[in-house]
C-alpha cells in the first residue's frame, strides 16, 4: 500500500460495510419477529453524514505502518469504529438531552415522536429515551462483532482488542468527566484539557491510528510516534470544536449553536475567559452560561466577552501552536511518505473547517 | 470436574474477581486523575447482592459437556457474565425509572443524590441519570475485558465471543419489546411470552449454559439438549418473577411490589387477565394497570381480579408444566450427572422461590 488513499473511495468502502451489516441485522430480526426498528433507525443515523475520521484514521495508522496484505478487514475494523462512535453520539445526546445532531432530530427525539400516539408528552419521551439508550448498546455491541468477523489474524486480533478497549474506556472517562463538569464551567484550563484529552483528542485521533498500526504489527516506539502526532491535532480538533459549537453557523454545523453555552460546558474557551475576566466580565459570565433559556442577544454578550478576555485569540493561538507541533512531528516521523501527506491534509482540513 | 460444584465457593470465586478487577480500574483511574467514581459506585453495585445465576451457570455448563482443565479461566468468563448483567439492570433501572435495587437506590437515584449540591434538581436528576448510563456503558466494556483477558485458549475465544454477542443482542431486543409494550399491556400472550423469551428464558439461563458449554468444546447437539432444558426454566423463572412482582413482599424481594403494575408490564399475568377478563373486570383492569399514581387499596383490587379472572392459578400451572418438561428433559440428558444434580436443585431454588 504504497499509493496515497482515496478518501473518499474508502469512506464509501466504509458505508458499504456499515450499511450491509445493518441490512441484515435488520433482516435478522424481521425473520424472529423481533423490532427492526433498532437496525433501520441506526442506519439512518449512520446514513444522515459524519467525517468518518475515525475509520480513515484507522486506515492511516495502517498505512503509515507499512501495512501489507488485503486491506478490507482493516476497512472492516475502521466500520467497526464507526460502529462504535455512533454509540457515543446516540448516548451523548441523550446525557446532553441535544435536540438535532446532523441537520436531523437525535434518536431519542426521533423515536419519542414515532411513538407518541396514545401515550402522554411524559410517557413518549421516556420511551424515546429508553429505545434511544438500547440502540446505542446495540450499537455498542455491534461494533465488537463487526471487529472480531473482521477476518483478522489471531495475532491482529489479540493486539486491537486491548487497545479497543482501552479508546472505549477512555471516552466513557472522557464524558464522565464532561458531564460532571458541564453547568459548573470554572477558570480551570487544566481540567478543560483533560477534558479534551481523553474525550477527543485519544479518543478520535491517537487511538483510531494506533488500531491501525497495530493490525500492521507496529512496534511500540512507532505508536509513540504516531501519539506525538495525534495528540496536538486532536487536541486543537475539539478546540476548533469549541469555537464553532460559540461561533459556528448552524446551517453549517448541523447543531444548534447555542446548546454548548446553555449547557454550561467547561471549554477551554469558558475556561480562559473566566480566568483572565475582570470580576465585572466574570460576573456576566456566570450569569448567561448555563442558563437553559439562554437567548441570541445573551449569546451576543457571551462571545463579545469571550472575544474582549482575549479567549477566543487565545484559543485560536492554542490551536496554531499545537498545528505547528503536529507539523514538525511529521516532518521528522517514521511513517511511510503516502500517510504522511493524507495526515497533514487531514489535519489541515480538521482545524480550519467551518463545520 | 466429576464432583458436585460448591455453588456458594463459586460465588465467592466470582466475587472475587469481579471486586479484585474493579480495584485495579479504581487504583488506575486515580493514578490518570480520573474519577474513581464509576468503579466504586459498580463495584457497590455487586457487592450489593444478586444470586449470580449466570456465572453458576456457566460453569454447570462447562461440567455438564465434562469440561477439563483449570477452572479459573471459566470463573472469570462468569465473572464477565454478571458484569454485563450488572449493565443490563443499570440500563433497566434507567429506562424503568425505578427507585431501588437490591434494596438500595438505584444507581442513577444514588448519583442524582451525591451530585445535588448547587444544582437544581432536575438538573442533579439528569446528572444522575447521564452518569449512571455510562458507568452501565463502563460494565458493557468491562465485561468484554474480562472475557478476553480470562486465559482463553484461541478456540475458546472463537467459540465464545459469538455467543456472547447473540446473547446481549438477544436481551437488548428482549428490553426493545419489553419496553414498547409496556404502558399498554393486551390480552396479547403470545407477546407477552416473546418478552419473557428474549429477556429471561435465553439470557438468564440458555446463553450461560451455552457458553460454558462452548468453552468445554461441546457439540451442536449438545447445545440443543440444554436449550431444551433451558427455555422452559428460564421462561417459568420469569413467570415466578411477574408473581412476585406483584404477590411479593417487597421486604424479601427488595423491590417495589407496585413497580410492575404501575408501570403496566406486559406481563403473562397481566395478558391472561385481560383474555379472560369479562367485560367489566377488563375495564377495571385497563385503568388501574399503568396508573404511575396506582396506591395499596388499588393494587389489592387489581391482584384480586388477576386471581377471579384465573390468570394467577394459570400462570402457576405454565410454571408447573415447564418445570415438569424440563425435568423430563433432565432424565434423559447427556449432561455429566453431577451437573443434573445441582441444574435440578437450581432449578427448585429458582421456582419456587419467595424473593
Amino acid at each position: 500500500m504504497d499509493q496515497p488513499l482515496d478518501l473518499a473511495a474508502l469512506r464509501a468502502q466504509v458505508d458499504t460495510v456499515l450499511r450491509d451489516f445493518l441490512t441484515g441485522k435488520a433482516a435478522a430480526a424481521a425473520v424472529q419477529h423481533l423490532p427492526q426498528e433498532a437496525a433501520r433507525a441506526l442506519a439512518d443515523f449512520l446514513a444522515a453524514g459524519g467525517k468518518r475520521l475515525r475509520p480513515l484514521l484507522c486506515v492511516l495508522g495502517w498505512q503509515a505502518a507499512a501495512g501489507r496484505g488485503p486491506i478490507a478487514p482493516i476497512i472492516q475494523v475502521g466500520a467497526a469504529l464507526e460502529m462504535f462512535h455512533a454509540f457515543c453520539l446516540i448516548h451523548d445526546d441523550i446525557m446532553d438531552n441535544s435536540a438535532s445532531r446532523r441537520g436531523q432530530p437525535t434518536i431519542h427525539r426521533a423515536l419519542a415522536a414515532r411513538h407518541a400516539d396514545g401515550r402522554t408528552q411524559a410517557a413518549a419521551q421516556r420511551l424515546g429515551t429508553g429505545t434511544a439508550i438500547l440502540i446505542g448498546d446495540l450499537a455498542l455491541t455491534w461494533s465488537g462483532e463487526l471487529l472480531y468477523t473482521a477476518d483478522l489474524t489471531a495475532a491482529q486480533l489479540s493486539a486491537v482488542l486491548p487497545l479497543v478497549d482501552i479508546m472505549r474506556t477512555e471516552v466513557m472517562y472522557g464524558q464522565y468527566l464532561d458531564l460532571t463538569s458541564t453547568g459548573h464551567p470554572t477558570d480551570d484550563v487544566e481540567r478543560a484539557l483533560a477534558i479534551i484529552r481523553y474525550k477527543t483528542a485519544k479518543y478520535t485521533i491517537e487511538r483510531p491510528l494506533h488500531i491501525g498500526a497495530a493490525l500492521a504489527g507496529a512496534s511500540d516506539p512507532f505508536r509513540a510516534a504516531l501519539s506525538e502526532f495525534a495528540l496536538p491535532i486532536g487536541e486543537a480538533f475539539q478546540m476548533r470544536d469549541d469555537i464553532l459549537g460559540v461561533y459556528g453557523n448552524p446551517a453549517q454545523t448541523g447543531k444548534p449553536c447555542l446548546d454548548d453555552l446553555r449547557d454550561g460546558k467547561h471549554t477551554t474557551l469558558v475556561a480562559l475567559a473566566l480566568r483572565h475576566a475582570t470580576p465585572d466580565q466574570r460576573r456576566t459570565l456566570s450569569v448567561l452560561i448555563g442558563d437553559p433559556a439562554l437567548g441570541e442577544i445573551a449569546a451576543s454578550r457571551i462571545r463579545r466577552l469571550l472575544t474582549d478576555t482575549g479567549a477566543q485569540a487565545a484559543v485560536e493561538q492554542l490551536i496554531q501552536d499545537r498545528w505547528e507541533q503536529a507539523e514538525q512531528v511529521l516532518a521528522r516521523a517514521p511513517f511511510s511518505p503516502p500517510a504522511i501527506n493524507v495526515l497533514r491534509e487531514l489535519a489541515h482540513t480538521a482545524l480550519a473547517r467551518k463545520k
